[in-house]
């Protein structure tokens, strides 16, 4: 990890009752406040939407914001818009269908290479989880099979985005996202934070903060899951 | 597809408030009833249990229904357990895990041969879901890479066990299970069925049949979802 990270992970781009990344508004504003040539990665497509609408959705979100941010597929050459850009939104959707696109467009070492030089970068849902080493962590379908599952590895720890907390009522016997986590961790190491519906993790350089109100679930290998409240201090994450 | 198909593919192995396999035990020793030598595959590893206690769980609940199995790692070489028995019974848990193991054990040709030649195989959960051409259409967390999301291809519709109708009074934003198969469908053909826990499909030779008291749910591609009954004829599946 380099010490120039700017990231604003946020779990989710929607928060009920909210309208569309209406609930880290101010987070947005303030973040990309020096910027003026900001990118929207909009390969995650929710819902199948095709990459024009779903960049309209995203600049509507940004212009309440006071921001304006322009869709990769704009650009004949995706890799010239990251070359030229000043901060880049991944937003969520399907994380396979994301991170193939990215290895189809040639772009997870520039994105991964201009973003630990400092180059401020905001995810929502699946553009948080790719920020990870892995996509391993995702609640997505496999709707297409991507070349790895590796990911830009900005931050050392594994995502889940929309975190659920188990039903204690339920009688399915579908896995719980706990279940499932620690199914993760009999085959691999690293830390998994659950990220809750509208928690953000914030990173400057080699400082990490929790924003909202919800906690933080953090899964270490091998121990009970814990949880961190926006006062704790998270810094380990980046270890 | 052959005409020479013996699947029992079952959503799940487990239905509240009953105990492991005891909802379709009939359906078991009915399906194995002429079967001495049916072998566990236990590579799904639910929960991240070993292959042994996970096969120790299979064997309890084939006992309940008066039938022996074994275990898949009992075997120096797989390859030969699958060589010799005449029935396979593929247990539930992680789908990426599963069909990594598969190939890894470089049995996924083997088992799709003799399957495709009339020998009875039963799925519950994963195990059902890579009967299907992918596992594309999982719930699983992907803990695992692949070198493939190529199933067996028993049939030519993909499975989504554990199918969960939309909670309308739920304020989460992650995607609804309909939402994820229809992003599936932007970008793959084939028909879809959500098959709900306690649903049960019976494929004999060219007939398909649909065991349980709730209704199957079937994606095509373009369409509204359609639901079906146990009386209604669902042969169209399998064109």
């Amino acid at each position: 990890m380099t010490d120039k990270l700017n990231l604003l992970l946020c779990s989710s781009s929607t928060v009920h009752p909210l309208g569309y990344l209406e609930y880290c508004k101010d987070d947005i504003a303030e973040f990309f406040s020096s910027c003026e040539d900001i990118i929207f990665i909009s390969y995650a497509r929710p819902g199948g939407v095709s990459l024009e609408n779903y960049s309209s959705v995203a600049k509507g979100g940004f212009k309440n914001a006071g921001l304006e941010i322009r869709g990769i597929e704009e650009f004949d050459n995706p890799l010239e818009a990251i070359t030229n850009c000043d901060g880049i939104f991944t937003g969520g959707g399907n994380t396979f269908l994301l991170l193939k696109s990215l290895y189809e467009n040639g772009l997870i070492d520039p994105i991964k290479q201009r973003v630990n030089e400092g180059l401020r970068y905001m995810g929502t849902s699946a553009g948080s989880n790719v920020a990870g080493p892995s996509i391993k962590t995702t609640n997505d379908m496999p709707i297409v099979y991507p070349p790895s599952f590796e990911a830009f590895s900005f931050v050392p720890f594994n995502i889940n985005p929309h975190y659920l907390d188990p039903d204690p009522h339920s009688t399915h016997k579908g896995e719980t996202r706990e279940t499932r986590i620690n199914e993760y961790h009999h085959q691999n190491d690293n830390i998994v934070v659950g990220l809750r519906e509208g928690s953000i993790l914030k990173i400057e350089n080699k400082n990490i903060t929790l924003i909202g109100e919800k906690t933080l679930r953090v899964f270490v290998k091998g121990r009970e899951a814990k949880e961190y409240d926006n006062n704790s201090n998270i810094n380990f994450l980046l270890d």
